[in-house]
């Protein structure tokens, strides 16, 4: 009802977590832990806001970030920027949908701004009024290999880190020449932390995602207890995969063993079972992407978590956004990237975006699920298993984080490893 | 917007109500009230969750309490027993909906439970974790001649009390050997308080219920001021109806004079007017229930404030369900049972549902009424008068132990009498 | 999640308040801010309820004022009298809708009450209870020439000086001899403050109000920067149009140079372009209003800041209604009143609601995209440009009455210059 930060006692409630153990109930659903988070965490997390196909010259493109209205247009140098969309006069939104044009005017009172945010003009203003402090204000932005990151306060160093994991790898992947072919909305009644865990293990694949057991191999010895010479036998077809199928030329490394993955990194591994992409019966569904020479049967993986996660075939990519919206809302989008040279006739959309609609569509019920369940006076936390290492870290380093921004020191940026 | 328990002083507000007058505003709107209630004084009391009939073996159902999600099922001893609807791995709600089988199996990483709670299985649980602290989270609940009743922390002398008070009757007059015959949900835009207040008090039904004062005989002297003549030629209806024509058997006793009813209590009188039960036209809607050897035209009331209430008639039984949702939102549902040796074809349900139906929707038009009323900054509390002697008691007793519980003793149990 | 005004400091946000700019968020948005508003400034303001020809005798309205619901009845002596409708008896709401009849009788247990407020019947009333205590609480009301003004609180010398400034020309004009021809609704999803602002400006009005702007003359001057040359061309026209062609018999006065108008007055001058109404063709609609002769071209603003506004023409009047309803909803309706004498049969609606439904349609818009705006973490306070005097001052006072409510000392009645 009334429950700030400090009466939830949210110190109290950080040293109280086990280790090992899921998050106490605030964490998932408290509004005032939500705008804590807001307010510091989620502020300096980079997110996908788009692909960078979307935003033209002479054009601008509205997204949303954490409740923000984002304007996104290229400069005169062709660099992407990111505005508040908010006019500087009495503060109103200034674009309703994205559009085209060479100046962002807002619609009430005709003020107008340059596509570097710079006031371009503005009628009567007082002569005492400063017109160079009344540009737009930004975010922060950059675009890497292909995919446009912004975040509202992130550090120019992080961003140069994520370039330097993930530039060269999506780059010859096609990603930054591929364009969206297919984009669906799975608007999630659950905390984004719920959202983030859920991505992160696949403890949960063989019960909930048959479609997705029966395509990846990797489904063998994540989603359940392994015997050593199951795992070694799996280890053993990756090696094989990686010695003699895998595309050599690819900067991308390969997964390692046991999927000790970090949590910012690129990885690339096989489909397995003689599968060329993710469809339903393995075989392409577009022409292959980038620098590929030819159909290894392969996947890259590009990920920062929590938010940050592009899963590359041979012919096409798949490009995930979380948008956390409330304490219980978050907002999942998929959108399906193929080379910016196949045309719309040569797509088959339900072969191409098979697998990870009806994937999303079941993490969608499991994350609402877990979110009503949370939601009980009956909730404790409960021991994450042996197979949900990332999710145990995901959290521990979260309460880390969480923790230094309590103590007024801002915490290192989230894409850490 | 903010208010808190100690905010809007709760300690005043009790001290402020005045003896024999309406509660104040707070009482029936305030979210940190109806917070407080939920966390102790609600939490105590007991509901009927179901009729027995509705569980049967290797099969579950899933029930709502105090906006808790709760599955009732009967372990091998055929006790029904009472879950939390939530998995003791990550929190996931396990049942969407009542099913079949031995077991209780999370959708989410399939732990499964047994049907008394104990965790059955649960793969890679980590060796150090004591399984048998894994089991679900139990509710109070107990089998009252035929009525399932819950408690979240319900004490087991309370459910001793109202087996004492109701189940000999209950089993006379077959409602632990009927089934359920219709059923309607009554969403009441109301604090449950109103609800309560509304559903004890019989000073409205001329005014609001022309059905009900066509039926029952005891509005005469419930709902207006009756003179000393009226209300001794009431009471000897009743005494003649009790010597001459009563079912004798029963174990229910007459309703006192003045109708001087306890808070808890099963009790019995004539609907009146030749009729035979509470049909439109008075005459039979179904075969006789329990040891009643013949229609009688008699009405027994079982009643334990504020949420326990059922009429059985000779043919027919009407139990009434109530759940507080939020400060402003009751839901109330109505069921008609019949003896389970009825046939569906035997049945008329329009006729069986007549006077409760109609009566249900007129009160959830006052109660909604009411709500918007007293949400007014003009309302200030009123006063009962003669003919709302029991929504006086129960205000009075609800402040109480509302006191108490602020005073961090908990208070009686509200059954008491 | 949990502001108060306390931990909102709004001292400090008043204090921090630059002279000429627009509001700080809160004011805009913040659910404290508005409770503060509701239970002190907002409740002593006038607004109009109603038309005086809704109020017949024998009949009652209902209103809605700051969420309150109000019944609006004549008592034997024809003054019209407004009551909260809320019983005395447990605060049902009394009255669903407009009704006839010489009493209001509650539907839940039958108390009455007469149209002058007191309780005329109560069935078993305990003897103790003060009957003259229970009658219905009143809130400020007045007719001023045709216009019935309600405030929650509001002092009788403010309703004195809105009788002094406004009633003679609203009789002049027909006002009292009117009737509401037309009527509708814009829920507008943004603060009373942006509603208000929106309303005393016209810097937007070339940018967002084609219709407008094509319709009135003194947009030339209002919604641009106009040279000296311009400026003196308009008054010339508006001088030449008060001595040639004026209706001379009007109280109202003429429309001051440089229209400084003062927040509660009653002016006139010439729509301008030959135009004889507000109508699309400036062609006439109805019969001429009131006591004037001949149609003159003229309009006559009748306005107190920030809710009391009435335009009327030669052949027709805008009523424009304005009800705050939380911190982020504002309702505005309009009404279209024409002489008591015209039928419906000689009125075409759509060109007699043409320019102000469209106008009212285009300014939710432009509030809802404000609104939108000033939710943003970027938004900060603007400055008000030459063409905004209005809502500056508006807002100046706003503060300074906020400040004197906050310092316990009442501030002056709101409708002040």
């Amino acid at each position: 009802v009334s429950e700030t930060i400090e009466s939830l006692d949210l110190r109290a409630l950080i040293a109280q977590q086990r280790e090992g153990y899921s998050l106490a109930q605030p964490f998932y659903q408290s509004p005032a832990i939500f705008e804590f988070e807001r307010a510091g965490w989620l502020r300096r997390q980079w997110f996908i806001l788009a692909h960078g196909s979307e935003v033209g010259r002479s054009a601008y493109i509205i997204r949303e970030l954490l409740g923000e209205s984002i304007i996104l247009a290229r400069d005169d140098a062709g660099t992407v920027r990111g505005f508040f969309n908010v006019c500087r006069h009495r503060g109103s939104r200034i674009c309703d949908a994205d559009g085209r044009g060479n100046a962002l005017v807002c619609p009430y009172h005709a003020w107008s701004y340059r596509f570097d945010g710079s006031l371009r003009s503005a009628a009567a203003l007082p002569d005492g009024v400063d017109r160079a402090g009344l540009g737009l204000k930004s975010i922060s932005l950059t675009e890497v290999g292909g995919l446009i990151l912004g975040s509202l306060q992130g550090a120019p160093q992080d961003s140069a880190r994520l370039d330097s994991i993930l530039a060269a790898g999506l780059r010859y992947h096609g990603i930054d020449a591929a364009r969206v072919a297919a984009r669906r909305s799975y608007p999630t009644k659950g905390n984004w932390k719920l959202v983030a865990e859920n991505f992160v293990e696949c403890y949960h694949c063989m019960v909930a995602h048959p479609e997705y057991s029966s395509v990846m191999s990797h489904v063998e010895v994540l989603a359940r207890p392994a015997s050593e010479a199951a795992k070694a036998a799996f280890q053993q077809s990756v090696d094989q995969w990686w010695e003699k199928d895998a595309d050599q030329g690819s900067p991308v490394a390969r997964i390692p063993d046991n999927y000790r993955i970090s949590s910012c990194a690129a990885l690339r591994g096989p489909i397995g079972g003689g599968r060329l992409t993710q469809s339903e019966d393995g075989r392409p569904v577009a022409a292959l992407m980038g620098n590929q020479t030819r159909f290894d049967g392969g996947f890259a993986l590009f990920r920062c978590e929590p938010f940050v996660y592009l899963a590359a075939l041979n012919d096409h990519a798949v490009m995930f956004q979380f948008t956390p919206q409330s304490a219980e809302r978050t907002d999942v989008t998929v959108s399906w990237l193929v080379a910016d040279t196949v045309a719309d006739s040569d797509l088959d959309l339900s072969r191409l975006t098979w697998l990870w609609d009806v994937t999303t569509v079941e993490d969608k019920a499991l994350v609402e699920r877990n979110a009503k369940g949370v939601a009980s006076i009956a909730y404790e936390p409960g021991p994450y298993t042996e197979l949900e290492a990332l999710p145990a870290r995901f959290v521990s380093r979260y309460l880390e984080e969480m923790k230094a921004d309590l103590d007024g020191r801002k915490g290192p940026p989230a894409s850490g490893n």
